[in-house]
């Protein structure tokens, strides 16, 4: 991963800590367990917190426009914080039991619990923008980065809501799974982009400018998340093989291969995913039909065509080139990362 | 119930049309059920969408301030949401399956989906801001706002985690039990009638004294409401007689009781409470013991408190005689209702 995402963190988790640790009780521990930062009974740990990607494409804007990265030190947690909340939610939402090698805050709090410690985690995002009278921010500015965090972070539910919409239909379309992955994959890296952007007081124009960027790269991100649920190796993503076929998560490869098998593969895939479980020899039969359709090239396609666009929205972006090729430099990591 | 409730309802309940209704989904669809506006096949209804107490305090406190009521509207129509994004979740919660006489949002469209319902309620809340800019707010003042309303939110949230924890516990302090409901229940009123008159623009002192008339008007409510889950006659409330006991709610009035029961009382009240359902019989124990220990007095004598308390701070309230009366009329009747 690009130096971006070291050099930043110490100022993202200083403030994110600040934040969060601001009132004791069980249920900012359940934030903090799921941050990494504490074990379930308390204990401080040096856990998995991710990759903290959004904050630092936050920060990143800020300082190609203005030079200080500070500026947007506020919006970068708050990014990071609704992140956080849609993760916490969504392993709810999913039944997934296990997130970064440790068991799901639902899984040790219970359901209703772990409902309010993502709420908790999206008002506290909300809250962190206070942050910004400390900084002698101008009120304007700072209505300005709530409006776009708040907006994104309705349409990451817009895309939770397609999603799990999707697990009862059988037929979705390659722009419908789209539609989704913009809502809840892109818009918040879009957000980020554009909240460092405008932080750093960067022209409205510019500050678009880093948005679309900030689409991009969350499509191009999500294609290649899919394409790692199918194809990655075990031991480099931590899941197992072909995680995302056993789970019957209908992503992108998947969608393109029901769109496009012939009805007697069609029906044999119906069959399959009919099964209570999907057992290994079916696996093989998706993993055939997912070649032969050309699913695997066509997910492979949108993540090549989407960072092309990354880099042409990159070479017309008002700033250093030394910020260019870093932009760059991230651009093809998150599209070609292995994990 | 006063006029208040319906002089302003339909301005409140047009705002919150235009916000709630900017998109065309079946998340919105969940939010506009849960309002009362649709069935759940989306055909126009008109349903029961509660009293609409706190937007209608929002709007009083600013006309007391300064006349007009309507810059207060997007605060209102932001804690109307606030409210029942948490009504959402709480459904789920505690596993109700009615409110308001329907089916609860989670029982028709699964919990996966409710949570999502719920947390867009909130963002949307967030969002309502946004009208500040179209009625020429300054963005300082518009962050005042938004803070306070972000701020309950967070107590709404601390206190919904100390009452799932409640659930668990035997020995329930009327201290702790205090500061559940100061968070629930206390925290929102409080800052409907604190947002009111900042947006107003009242001084904030005043601001500060509608908050703390705010708090002891939540206080009395929800004891009053706890008085009526145990005695209030089914056919006002809408619930079974006893509907408290039954469900094993820790409220205010069990509280008392389990803390001042004798020993061998409070062994067979022990008994009750393991039971899988509470039947007549134990019903009627509980009933007798509520009495016997002076549980429903002591509840009583909070209500009484907290309504005095009401009534002093709105003598000292630097508003016009007309609006003193009006909030008065209000305290009577939240600490005086049978439903």
């Amino acid at each position: 991963m690009p130096a971006l995402f070291s050099r930043y963190r110490p100022e993202i988790d200083s403030l994110m800590k600040k934040i969060v640790c601001r009132r004791e009780s069980q249920l900012y521990d359940m934030i903090r367990y799921h941050l990494g930062w504490i074990d379930e009974n308390g204990a401080p740990i040096t856990g998995d917190s991710g990759k903290a990607l959004r904050p630092g494409l936050c920060l990143l804007a800020c300082e190609a426009v203005c030079g200080d990265h500070a500026k947007a030190l506020p919006a970068a947690v708050a990014i990071e914080l609704v992140h956080n909340y849609s993760l916490i939610h969504d392993d709810i939402q999913d039944n997934d039991s296990e997130r970064r090698h440790r068991p799901t805050v639902w899984r040790i709090w219970g359901v209703p619990q772990a409902i309010n410690a993502g709420t908790a985690a999206k008002v506290i995002a909300s809250m962190a923008l206070g942050e910004y009278r400390e900084l002698g921010f101008t009120a304007e500015k700072t209505v300005e980065i709530v409006m776009i965090i708040e907006e994104a972070t309705l349409h990451i539910i817009e895309g939770q809501h397609l999603d799990i919409g999707f697990e009862n239909m059988n037929d979705i379309s390659a722009h419908q799974y789209l539609e989704m992955i913009r809502n809840k994959t892109g818009a918040l890296i879009s957000a980020a982009l554009k909240a460092g952007a405008t932080a750093g007081c960067g022209e409205r124009r510019t500050a678009e400018k880093f948005g679309e960027l900030g689409m991009m790269l969350g499509i191009a991100f999500q294609a290649r998340d899919d394409i790692l649920g199918i194809w990655g190796s075990a031991k480099a993503t931590g899941k197992p093989e072909a995680s995302d076929i056993r789970r019957k998560k209908k992503s992108l490869p998947v969608v393109h291969m029901l769109s496009s098998a012939s009805k007697s593969d069609r029906a044999s895939l119906d069959r399959i995913y009919a099964m209570e479980q999907i057992d290994d020899c079916a696996v093989r039969t998706v993993m055939t039909l997912l070649e032969s359709t050309g699913a695997r090239e066509r997910t492979e396609a949108l993540v090549d065509s989407s960072s092309a666009r990354c880099f042409e929205i990159i070479d017309n972006l008002p700033i250093d080139y030394s910020y260019r090729t870093e932009l760059k430099t991230i651009t093809e990591s998150l599209s070609g990362r292995d994990r």
